[in-house]
């Protein structure tokens, strides 16, 4: 398959490529470097992403800011981020790549542990999980040609915890391998609609 | 109690008034009337509506505006009104009624049943559910003055069949009876962090 995977350089990217990319012939995207470069807050610079790599056969995305911050600190315009990058961002991939994923492939975006493993600081964070969870399921009955969409839901990766594993007290983290191969039962597998957990 | 219900003269927001308003003062709150008016997505008014009602005991949220449409004509704008109205307005009741909100008090929100049993045109709105229920769960532990928050996810009301029936083919219609006590299970009981299901 041609498999775009949009956040190729984030530790769940990374991850990614490396479960992947030995069967698959990859397209790297990132908002600065890549093979390809994409802000996907933007639906025009997605749709330029799609004239770029041409027809591809699933879309794994594993990008997407969102803020973190103490609850009663969070604003309006905070807590938008995490609604229009890592929310709107993800779906932007879906609705600007339709025509550009070939009948029976697939989508797959990223949520996290979040919004079922709550941490302090993280409210904008569960939002958007939450959100992703609730489109998935609520797309996937519409898609057209038979494509299909699913969300992985990682808890903190284990290569992650030297940078994030203080935020995360108490959480078990889980080992980069099973979160890529989380995506390949996504893309090489069947499913629709689903929230796929590792945790 | 001193209850502030938004959303006042919708179906939900009827059967919510039904059942608190023989035991409790409500303060009905509405786009355009009731006691108080509001726009939930502006965060301005929010505060001023806080400022006109004074301290209440809980807030009730019944509000929120979302696109329906086709999957595939969906657009980052007609997909936004859902995360910057019934998301981030329902939040917006949140952030600035954490110092309008006596110690102990209580917020519900409303999502709604397409995040668990979608329906075409409903992609928008199951995005939004979900939003909230990931919210609530984030929010919850990071509440101030042991204030509570929860979200009510109702199925279609019995009392919306004429409305919007149509669009829900062989959903099983929910009483408005049970749907208000869902409400008052969140505001007079110890729940906090649930999404209450009502389906």
């Amino acid at each position: 398959m041609r498999i775009i995977v949009v956040g190729a350089e984030g530790d769940v990217g990374r991850a990614v490529c490396k479960e992947l990319g030995s069967r698959h012939e990859l397209i790297r995207a990132g908002r600065s470097r890549g093979d390809v470069t994409v802000d996907i807050a933007d639906p025009q610079s997605v749709a330029a992403m799609y004239t770029r790599t041409g027809m591809v056969d699933a879309v794994v995305s594993t990008a997407g800011e969102v803020h973190f911050g103490a609850l009663c600190e969070f604003t309006r315009e905070t807590f938008m981020i995490g609604l229009r990058n890592k929310v709107m961002g993800q779906i932007n991939l879906v609705l600007g790549g339709f025509d550009h994923v070939a009948e029976g492939g697939s989508f797959t975006l990223t949520s996290g542990v979040l919004d079922r493993d709550p941490i302090p600081m993280g409210a904008g964070a569960a939002t958007a999980n939450g959100a992703l969870g609730g489109f998935v399921v609520g797309a996937a009955i519409e898609m057209p040609r038979r494509q299909r969409i699913n969300v992985v839901s990682p808890g903190l990766l284990d290569v992650s915890v030297p940078r994030y594993g203080a935020w995360f007290p108490g959480h078990e983290p889980v080992a980069a391998g099973r979160v890529g191969r989380a995506f390949a039962k996504s893309v090489e597998g069947a499913l629709t609609g689903k929230v796929i957990i590792v945790g």
